[in-house]
């Protein structure tokens, strides 16, 4: 039995995206539990005990907590090696591992000074600056990422989309709130829409009621 | 061949620990080229083509460059599963793999932000107040880190140390810097101690020329 607890629009998308893969192609069915971060949900005490860093994913298994979302990815790719969603080519599988530990480490982390500056700073004028110069970093990130979806065929890793196309549209996706249109990335744009229209991104994305464009143009 | 681009004291001496410990266990040599950050070298052109983000460490094998700590320990593990760097068991390697994250994309950018607030933020002020306020954030950071490694046995993953080890002993160094004493986290000092005793471990800090405790009181 495997249960995920995501938070709508968050980063668990990326392993929520991943589960509906393994649906698609082998049937392996999951449950889907809602953490409401904006209710202040992933700071309850059941959740805590999940994860006592109080964030999402977490992926349950046969009843056994798993939390961050490279340990998942991982995790499920392994266990259910038929799905494809990572290489199994060594060195093509580590270069992977590596473009998911930047999405993961650097890119994320770097949206984060932008939408939750106070988990960084304390002062009302450090959030504005931490805002500032991180919304001119992401746009860095997200077209270095924009350079790797340019060999997808049609997804990161062939026929099936995977946890490293679910992060690019969720990274594209998250831009917009940082007043990054979309558009400004057309391949980047181009990759998030072919992604998020395949059937199993597409019922994630029902799931968590996500529009794919977040970004509104200044009146 | 195995070759490590590394900075002396930062966060590569999770891999030059591991290869040592290769190295020790099986006889796979490797070579280490010192990529000195205080003279701007992982800014250089000849870095910049290994690693576009201009940060070590990089790991070159038969030529070709593999960055991000998480894929070189997952990559090195599986290419000399020998030497037991990581369990085996599936649901004990996610779970390693689990803290392996969160020491890389939690703990180590929090200290990031004390020793390198320019790399978050441009503002004088703001640098400040990124310090403050995550110096007593990464001291929690340690505090989790510790829980762990009081099950080491001696080691966090058995008989020899592991990349586990090597970024506990290294996140703790840097909190030296941050103003932590490691004394006042009895349980993480002893385990860095005894990690930095065994022979693979202390072959790695005599090549980077580290101190183990760099605390110094304020006089
Ligand atoms: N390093 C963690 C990061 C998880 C994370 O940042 N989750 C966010 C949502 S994207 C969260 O739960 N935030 C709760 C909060 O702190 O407000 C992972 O890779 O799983
Ligand atoms: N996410 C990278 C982080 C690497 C990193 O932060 N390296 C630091 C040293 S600990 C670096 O090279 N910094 C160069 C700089 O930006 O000054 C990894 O896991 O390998």
């Amino acid at each position: 039995m495997l249960e995920l607890h995501y938070g709508p629009g968050t980063c668990s998308f990326v392993v929520h995206a991943g589960l509906e893969t393994i649906r698609a192609a082998i049937g392996q069915d999951f449950a889907a539990h809602a953490v409401r971060l904006h209710k202040g949900e992933h700071l309850s005490a059941a959740h805590l005990a999940l994860n006592p860093l109080g964030q999402v994913p977490v992926l349950v298994a046969e009843g056994r907590p798993l939390t961050q979302v490279l340990a998942i990815a991982d995790y499920l790719d392994r266990r259910f090696p038929q799905v494809g969603l990572l290489p199994t080519d060594p060195w093509a599988r580590a270069q992977a591992m590596s473009q998911l530990a930047f999405m993961n480490n650097t890119a994320h982390p770097t949206f984060a000074h932008v939408f939750k500056p106070h988990l960084f700073a304390e002062d009302g004028a450090a959030h504005a600056e931490l805002k500032r110069f991180n919304t001119k970093r992401f746009r860095d990130h997200l077209e270095r990422i924009q350079g790797w979806v340019a060999q997808a065929t049609p997804f990161w890793f062939g026929e099936r989309p995977s946890f490293h196309d679910a992060y690019a549209l969720t990274l594209l996706r998250w831009g917009g709130y940082a007043g990054i249109d979309p558009q400004g990335l057309p391949a980047l744009w181009a990759h998030a829409q072919r992604v998020a229209a395949s059937a199993p991104v597409a019922a994630a994305m029902a799931r968590e009621k996500l529009e794919l464009n977040v970004y509104r143009a200044a009146a």
